[in-house]
């Protein structure tokens, strides 16, 4: 039975991709992706061919990738970071069904969670709520509602997409929320650029964070109660206990 | 200014790893870590000088670390999956004041939840909360909130630490918290011994996982209002609008 690799090439596709994510890509034929990843990574892989679908295409690439397969190819469909965190792996699983003939294999990759983590220090060392602030797909108020839950049981939290062109104000809204249950002078930081040229963080308070501008090639972290800057870094200790 | 990587292997410390852990690793004349995790790796260095602590000896083993830069020596710490979640770069950090000319470098991994995820088929696609359920240095109480607040927010949840020889029973507590919350056929999952040799995944209902014995090599999954099981795979759709 033919096979479809779903590689998540890790934030920036260089370094940060696994030895299995290599491997995958390698083995195929075809590389299949979103234009802006497959620029990550097409110098590395001169001998592949590549297809590239625009962004709001998805279902599209899973299905160029299952036709592909049942024609016999060896093939990859990439997401930067982890196909399973936002990713295309379970859209791939909802068209399966179509393609009886075609395996999926899921290939891990590091999500921007924590390869950004990595760059701010350890802010991520104890429980977290990861949440996207896209409400392309889902309702506002439920994004607001895991704000809420998240803030109030003191998770450290880690957003994605906080912002878009059309959803400027959407990380303000979220700090402001979250403000309602939160000290102002709260650990926050934002990694810019994961893994790829001009990555930067900035550590910060969350009411400073409230009035930061991000794009949307940043990750931003709101600190638990115990969260502290150490020496211009982000970090979350494991414990509620001295260690 | 003699820098320490604190390297995360992945889930396994095989396949999974980044080429950026393989290029500290190489890098270095020492690796230090905690024995399981050392035995992962060690015969793919056999050149390389490994010191290993047991289980409880964290700051001991971040000392260590410290110790060996400081004398010139190239060192890396390494972590099963990712040093910043639930791993040692925290305490590096927290360590860190008392060895001024030492720096960290933090090298992220393949932290157990996205590893695991891969295994399952596609279940954090959408927003989640990773808790631990390991009591050793986090009040009970405050491990109850957060399902609490993860349950009734409808985040996809993941549990790192589901049990141990000491907590028998946490697991199952977990589950009767969720069940006030969740229906009784919540699409769940395990996985155990990740990336490792006897990988083995197991999709069942909320009510099934009350009853299932998990041990400290076994990651949980705990799906959304909308995860579902396809084809023996645990799938969380991405969005809460058709695509």
């Amino acid at each position: 039975m033919n096979s479809v690799y779903v590689v998540g090439i890790g934030p920036g596709g260089g370094e940060q991709m696994t030895g299995e994510a290599r491997k995958a890509l390698e083995s195929c034929d075809i590389i299949i992706g979103y234009t802006v990843y497959i620029d990550l990574i097409r110098g590395q892989y001169p001998d592949k061919t590549f297809l590239t679908t625009p962004m709001t295409q998805e279902a599209e690439r899973c299905r160029m990738a299952f036709e592909e397969a049942e024609q016999g190819r060896d093939v990859s469909l990439v997401c930067s970071g982890d196909a399973g965190v936002y990713g295309m792996a379970g859209l791939m699983y909802e068209i399966k069904g179509a393609y009886p003939h075609v395996n999926i294999k899921v290939v891990p990759g590091i999500t921007a969670a924590t390869g950004g983590a990595a760059v701010l220090g350890a802010p991520l060392m104890h429980d977290f709520a990861v949440i996207s602030l896209s409400d392309l797909l889902t309702p506002w108020e439920k994004i607001e509602a895991r704000l809420r839950a998240a803030a109030m049981a003191d998770f450290v939290i880690c957003l994605y997409n906080p912002s878009s062109r059309k959803r400027k104000d959407h990380l303000k809204r979220a700090c402001e929320i979250l403000l309602e249950y939160k000290r102002d002078d709260t650990v926050c930081g934002t990694v810019r650029n994961i893994g790829r040229d001009g990555e930067a963080r900035q550590v910060m308070t969350l009411a400073e964070l409230k009035d930061t501008e991000a794009d949307m090639f940043t990750t931003v972290y709101i600190g638990n109660e115990q969260t502290k800057q150490i020496d211009g870094s982000m970090v979350t200790p494991r414990g509620y206990r001295n260690v």
